[in-house]
């Protein structure tokens, strides 16, 4: 791996681990073996590099949804299989996290990446809730949506039920509730 | 207010606004005007202050969703009223944001009013829901454990959406999704 690229992954670490307010250019330098005369040739700084950091964890939690949500299934299923899909849930997301960070989030360039990812997630679930309005699995009077920002909100907060408990099984409990709430009528007792 | 009330509540504003990692004794002092002697006479240091901190915002919290889910309606009514509730929901939730903060979490004792807070709150939540099977505003076949995750959840995932979009449009979002799912069923046209 290229200097650069350990810089990145390193970074991308960090961030998920503590946050971009508790990563300090010190620990980049420490994880990634990297002297900073190096860092600073790569990148212009720490927001620098949190950005190359941020997007390609964006990328990558992008990707992941794609393949879940674009699989094989009904509407239903494809929601299910996207809340339903592996997990590290006492890590928290990624992408989601970052949101709880005031620098991030007072930062334009660094919020942008992950209020596109989120956005393009609501709106891939948007999509799905609305086929299954058509073909019948979803009642009419649902609002597209509003049921993707439910899913994506059920994920999200989902973690933070989680990391309160320490067990996944909050999590586990948040998905199962608004998958009984979502199951077509003929599927509620199975 | 005397000393000790200051640096708590300073302590609190900067655990919400920074979170725990993000907040330094020295940021503490400058807040609140108190001078490092006077901090360590009425506290150990920052885990200590922080504890304090953490408790009192959790039980104002815990005061807060209590005057909201023991008021008058109907069960639906009751978790609709605790979903809507007033919200400054760009500042996050001073309880659960600390979820993300990785110091609070491996603290066993930080970590407790925190998960207590969100324990109670799905226990009240879950009695709720069993309340509105037997009066039959729910679905017999609703788990209420499992309902209540879902609405804290919602709530929490709900920051997460608002703040990386900058709106509280999403939160909102959100919470319609999940009423709709809820909505007695002649009441989904309403």
């Amino acid at each position: 791996m290229s200097t650069s690229e350990r810089l990145i992954e390193s970074t991308r670490e960090l961030l998920w681990e503590r946050g971009y307010v508790g990563t300090s250019p010190k620990a980049i330098l420490e994880r990634s073996g990297a002297g900073q005369g190096s860092m600073y040739h790569h990148f212009k700084g720490k927001p620098d590099l949190a950005l190359a950091a941020i997007r390609r964890t964006a990328e990558e939690m992008r990707a992941t949804a794609e393949g879940v949500l674009s699989g094989p299934g009904t509407p239903y299923e494809r929601v299910e299989a996207y809340l339903r899909r592996e997990r590290d849930v006492l890590r928290g997301c990624p992408v989601g996290r970052l949101t709880m960070d005031p620098d991030v989030i007072v930062d334009e360039a660094l919020r942008a990446p992950v209020d596109e990812t989120l956005d393009w997630l609501r709106e891939q679930l948007a999509q799905i809730v609305e086929e299954g309005k058509e073909s019948g699995e979803f009642a009419p009077s649902l609002d597209g949506e509003e049921i993707a920002a439910t899913a994506v909100a059920t994920v999200q907060g989902g973690y933070v039920l989680a990391r309160a408990s320490g067990s996944p099984a909050a999590f586990d409990a948040a998905v199962r509730g608004l998958l009984a709430l979502l199951a077509p009528p003929d599927a509620i007792d199975h």
